[in-house]
């Protein structure tokens, strides 16, 4: 069982209002791929520049991830992103985004990586996400992640790529901008009518709301007691769901679930570090011991 | 089995985005003691003054509450609070509130509720919370709720009553407040190493966070599919959880897990009308279904 991840790879300025970091690893691919690295092979599709640092390149190695679709742009800069997280932590302000050589890159899949047997479209071009998916020959879960930037600029492509893919991912706001109604539970279901086979709402620290057809569900978030930056849950969020299924025998409704509880879990370390930096040292016994902790803190006996 | 409720009988105007009332029956211990109804007999304690309408007076009687605590001031006015909410239903402006007969007012136990087996002190002010309880003879398990007011001008006299009370109920923003921390889960166990003997931090939409000495719960929310207005969605909660477990044989944290259940199930109907207008007609057949239904979607299978 391998999962495809593609997506960024970035290099990011971080700053928070105890910290901050520079040229820091970062990226929506990096996160997700080291989520779920905890269970599955993982196959990276990326694009860096020829500013990359070997050490951080060594970090994604050791942690056994299949850098033979991390491509180096020749004379290409590697992305980088800033932002500056309020108070709350839950709130930001992007500084920066500069493309480098995600401006215009397409990504094409190694060969052999079409029998990947599960993948993760972190947020881009729905065209791009479709294309990717549309390569692999029999995918038992796939995941596309969207952001505002899409949703303004294709909208039409964005809600194709969720028809075609097993899960579609959002936040809250971006929810509420695909479907137009301020309820959570309403936009869930909406996203489903509308033609998503199943839509993950991820609701930061509070956990996520999942729908499909014939399931629906509602997790707590894990109560997280430090929150050094926050940046990359949501990806480790989708990486963590997905590796998990790509090891189950079967994807069934109550995988789905437990799925959910694993990403929060990974999540939940993710943001105990800047970026990916928790996820690089993470144990799967330390996942193990989250996760029992999380549906002991969350589990109701049966009646009496 | 019988539940006292004391606090604030109120008229309220309240407009959100969508529509608007006035001289609409409201106050803190109107929703808990309607909330509480659902599962006990109820004692109501609070002012009115002599402008409060009859037909109010027997809306509650109807549900079965016991009014011989409902005092009405010679000359008084009933208390008035306005409040407008925002777009996204979660943060309002709060107009203006008229004290009215509150201002001043010290409530006494009617004779013969000292035997209470339950109670809830609504937000108060800390030393007549504290006086009420103390004229309790047995109780099994009371509840204080503060607001931001009290724990400005009074913060030991909150934490007191926190002590005295087997569980304080607090929003995120006054367990923030009160122990200095930006993390929900470090504040309720701040809250409990403080002295409380057990604090409900309440997160709106987002279901509740639960610590004692000995357990740690987290809940979701129930997913609301349309909320009217949120104006005391925490007392109901208050209401029904501690109405609840007047029922129960014996306060378990089995129990208290339930409870909270059943809490964030009435509040999920209390918002679906203005103040309590969804309480005053809601069937108890509907809270267990909801309950069971809130259970099935936050149920995780156990492990292979």
């Amino acid at each position: 069982m391998t999962l495809l991840v593609a997506g960024w790879v970035a290099l990011d300025e971080i700053e928070t209002p105890f910290a901050k970091v520079e040229q820091s690893l970062g990226g929506s691919a990096t996160c997700a791929a080291l989520a779920a690295a905890q269970f599955t092979d993982v196959r990276l599709l990326a694009a860096i520049g020829e500013d990359f640092p070997e050490r951080e390149r060594s970090k994604l190695e050791g942690r056994g991830i299949d850098l033979a679709g991390l491509r180096t742009v020749p004379g290409g800069t590697t992305s980088r992103w800033g932002a500056r997280y309020h108070y709350d932590m839950n709130t930001r302000d992007t500084l920066y985004t500069h493309l480098g050589v995600n401006d215009g890159w397409q990504p094409v899949l190694p060969e052999g990586w079409e029998d990947s047997s599960a993948a993760f479209m972190a947020a881009d071009d729905p065209a791009t996400q479709r294309a990717l998916m549309g390569a692999l020959t029999a995918p038992r879960a796939t995941m596309v992640d969207t952001i505002k930037l899409y949703i303004e600029a294709e909208e039409a492509g964005v809600r194709e790529a969720m028809r075609e893919a097993s899960f579609a991912s959002v936040n809250e706001t971006e929810a509420r901008q695909l479907t137009g109604v301020a309820s959570i539970a309403k936009a869930a279901r909406s996203l489903v009518e509308g033609g998503a086979r199943a839509a993950l709402v991820k609701l930061g620290e509070y956990g996520a709301v999942y729908a499909s057809e014939d399931d629906y569900f509602v997790a707590p978030g894990y109560p997280l007691e430090e929150v050094v930056d926050p940046t990359g849950a949501g990806d480790s969020f989708a990486g963590a769901f997905l590796g998990y299924l790509d090891t189950v025998p079967e994807v069934t409704a109550a995988e789905i679930r437990r799925g959910i509880i694993y990403g929060s879990t990974v999540a939940s370390f993710a943001v105990e570090g800047f970026g990916p930096n928790r996820l690089l040292e993470l144990k799967r016994d330390e996942v193990e011991a989250r996760y029992r902790e999380f549906r002991t803190l969350t589990h109701i006996e049966e009646e009496r």
